[in-house]
């Protein structure tokens, strides 16, 4: 797999982009594809997609293309969902029910293992199958279930205290809905969803165009 | 507000940050910060934030810090969100319903002016104080209300459809929900909130950290 450690941010963040075309490709039951033809779709230049793929091995083969199946099962393991992540949802608003509810994420290999509220109208009513819990017994279900990661969809003065406990709990990879920034210690991973901070780029964007 | 043709979309996009910790300095009644606070609530060095702010103009005075609610609003200046944005939300399910609901969104000037779905038993229902619209009346809808963005929050199959009949109504800004990139023409501009790319990479990040 090469030396993953100088493999930069932006490599990371297309390679999920990868793995939807790489999807789509399948579903059209195309075996191979060139670099060429794949940065047509993807609106990236074929020596960026060369670039990007050289990071972690030799997937192609000069003239031949890539084979899709390779490239999608290489890139899933790189990115780890091949061995697959545990997910607890905290907070089963919307936003909440909206991750419990998206194909994309459990197809990708994330599995929900529970659902948390402190709502009791909540807990009890299931959501895509998995029962609301009530969010005081997060403590010990972490006990018995393995959980890699928290999705914090709750509101947003209630994160940061919510998040800190998670970590305390041993989750060290946080999800985050809620327009404030987590500051935790190094061994935790946050990445945040940022509704706002999204729309305000495309309101500019729209200005600027 | 300077040449604003060359600030990078990295500075762009870090905008909306600002606004939220100023935000949170105001609430604390706090009237001025140094770039050296400020970079240490952001995690950011000082300099990179005087560089970020000099791509606008002259916020700072040397020794004295920023005035809050002048950058605040200097920034929103520079958003456009001090003018405001309609939305449209297409697809009232869970996401549909996260965004309606969502304030930060709202406080950012970023009015809810319709949601459409095509489900006959969400048509009439209220999100958030706004009725659900039947989606076959939106190009009607648009003649009367002026609409910036449409906010795509509809099955997956659907989305590039969709698109492309919302750029021909007229809509130029694109809040695609949907695991799927879309090909439009250039003047339009397309921001994409996708799940699954973003907890794919936190997996990667739980795993390399």
């Amino acid at each position: 797999m090469g030396n993953r450690k100088i493999v930069s941010e932006a490599v990371i963040k297309r390679l999920p982009r990868y793995l939807r075309h790489l999807c789509e490709l399948q579903r059209n039951d195309i075996l191979r594809v060139s670099s060429k033809e794949l940065s047509q779709r993807m609106g990236l230049t074929a020596s960026q997609i060369r670039q990007d793929l050289s990071c972690f091995g030799e997937f192609g083969q000069q003239g031949y293309g890539y084979n899709i199946d390779f490239l999608f099962d290489s890139i899933n393991k790189i990115l780890g969902t091949d061995k697959g992540f545990n997910v607890i949802i905290i907070g089963a608003g919307n936003m909440g029910r909206a991750i419990a509810n998206s194909e994309s994420i459990q197809l990708r290999g994330f599995a929900i293992a529970g659902i948390f509220d402190i709502n009791e109208e909540l807990i009890g009513s299931e959501i895509n199958g998995i029962k609301v819990l009530d969010v005081n017994t997060i403590h010990e279900f972490i006990k018995t279930t393995k959980v890699d990661i928290a999705a914090l969809t709750i509101p947003r003065e209630q994160t940061k205290a919510v998040a800190k406990k998670m970590y305390e709990y041993g989750i060290k990879g946080l999800w985050n809905f809620s327009a404030t920034d987590l500051t935790l210690p190094k061994d935790a991973v946050v990445e945040n969803v940022h509704l706002s901070d999204s729309i305000m780029v495309l309101g500019y964007k729209i200005n600027n165009n």
